[in-house]
């Protein structure tokens, strides 16, 4: 693999000191950019997930406009399940939809663990033609939802507030769950090592509703799991692991071979860093909403954030993926407030 | 005020050691019942809150069937928008829904802050019949929501999984936001004491949305207004503050005159215990998911809650409200297994 030439991202998840600490942000590649909202225009969601050109593109126009420190290839958790032999759907206005939930062992019996190259392979095109296309400038980041995230979509069948439906899965009838969470693991170990040597420079495992489950029931249904993923994957590239709402767990998290760990906006700075013993590279926590604030507003305030967790062993970033609504001008002003900060 | 015979809940709220925990759960007279379901089919919503009868016949079914250590009035926290002016709607299927949200200083300065006979007489009615109805036997809690819970539907105009519209309103025009949850707190204060004057034995402010809030702005448009409350209730009646997903402010939270402070069960009890400083009483925190779990499974968890936030300065509760589809026996070995408590 040839040398970044923007490593500050990279140094950061190995922990090294830098000037000032790299920048990106989740959904970066995304609906608040005009230029997205063209292509978006005129193809629909998978269309643009399995054209290497337009997920390269659409991976590639954030970084043309602001220069963030990473790029993270444009795709969707859900590719996974529909690599298994779930049907998915994106239904207009109402999000993912999975017209046949998982709710018996029959259905998880019926998903496979597939062969990647024959159902993903046009991932590994697009990581071969985004690489290309950022010229080694920055590096890039390959992501996979985590394995309790996944099911919760695969169960509940649609986005939902509580995702009852997949806990109710979970605890009546616990040794399908199991089987259909470890299917899910072996999947997405086996595509982020292929994710690996297409290219991508780091991974991160997106624990979107691991905050839903109590303490105990994390470690049983979500954590084991992604530290399967962990372990598997910390020879291959630097794992990030971010949990929403999942502060409970940080501790136990801190103690894996994750290179980092993502953190909502719901912790202090101070907090994440003590739960964590101070040691590892953390990556947040900026409230999406408060990029509405006035760009002079939001300088400040990113500018207190790295003061309070550190230019070390820090990845500025939101606390969850960026609104559609998000002017311009505010986005900019997150992304230049890391360039022009000193301590 | 009379004395209450069984009087757990009220030593647990005054921190005084008791033989075992009281219980009684949040939506306690909800739709897992089927007495309640015989009533919604007959009256809708607002015929249910507004008719005293109804309401109180409501509130001691739970009672009746299982015998918790309180009844909580049956009511909603939307009643507070509807007496300060603001149009609010049931939506079969959807829930909360007000036509004319709150999006500018002109529409908050369109709310009042109403007379409380006036306008939520029916709510003090409903209390002296509940009264009569209990005859003393356990006390009755009487509740409201947080100013910013409250905010958040008024602005949002409906449910939403992040209010991100209200956090909008907050970020963007923090002038007319601070003036409405003042407004909103003026209202609840004088509601509560007029609950409280009418036989209610205890309040709960529910802050079902506060953690959506990062730890800063959850003291600024928050948790500033619950504390009002608390201040203007501590001598009047014990107050129970509950904010869902508020971890991050319990410290904050445990400073206060409030009696007891709810918990989800996102945090183990002893890190609650820990944050709060093993003084105040605390209140909950079973996954309301949770009691899908076999009964004598659930049995064992409740046992070993007991166990991990010890017996006194306990109040036994979900982390949140029960589900519709809770299976009866399942709710009545959630309160059995309290009621059977040894150490």
């Amino acid at each position: 693999m040839n040398k970044i030439k923007n490593d500050l991202f990279l140094k950061a998840l190995k922990g090294e000191s830098v000037d000032r600490p790299p920048v990106w942000m989740m959904r970066q590649a995304g609906r608040y950019l005009p230029e997205f909202m063209a292509i978006r225009e005129k193809y629909d969601f998978f269309t643009r997930c399995q054209t290497p050109e337009l997920a390269a593109e659409i991976t590639v126009q954030p970084i043309r406009r602001y220069g963030m420190d990473a790029a993270i290839l444009f795709s969707d958790i859900l590719v996974i399940p529909q690599a298994m032999n779930i049907e998915v759907e994106m239904k207009p206005g109402l999000g993912p939809w999975l017209p046949n939930p998982i709710r018996s062992k029959k259905d998880v019996d019926a998903t496979i663990v597939p062969d990647i190259h024959e159902t993903l392979g046009y991932v590994m095109d697009a990581i071969k033609l985004t690489k290309e296309m950022l010229n080694d400038e920055i590096p890039l980041i390959g992501f996979a939802g985590s394995p309790w995230t996944i099911l919760c979509y695969c169960v509940q069948g649609q986005g939902s507030k509580t995702f009852d439906k997949a806990k109710e899965f979970c605890f009546t009838n616990p040794v399908a769950a199991h089987t259909m969470l470890q299917k899910i693991t072996d999947t997405t170990i086996a595509y982020l090592k292929e994710k690996v040597k297409s290219g991508v420079n780091a991974v991160q495992v997106f624990d979107s509703w691991g905050g839903m489950l109590s303490p105990k029931d994390y470690q049983e249904f979500s954590w084991q799991y992604i530290n399967q993923i962990i372990e598997a994957l910390k020879d291959d590239a630097p794992v990030i692991a971010f949990g929403k709402g999942c502060w409970f767990a940080l501790g136990e998290m801190a103690k894996s071979n994750a290179s980092a760990l993502g953190v909502d906006w719901t912790i202090t700075p101070q907090m994440a860093r003590k739960l964590t013993g101070h040691k590892i590279t953390l990556q947040g926590n900026f409230d999406p909403v408060r990029l509405l604030s006035p760009p002079s507003e939001i300088k400040t305030m990113v500018k207190q954030m790295i003061d309070a967790f550190g230019k070390d062993k820090y990845i500025v970033n939101l606390g969850h993926g960026i609104l559609p609504h998000i002017p311009l001008e505010n986005a900019g002003a997150f992304i230049e407030a890391v360039k022009e900060y000193k301590q």
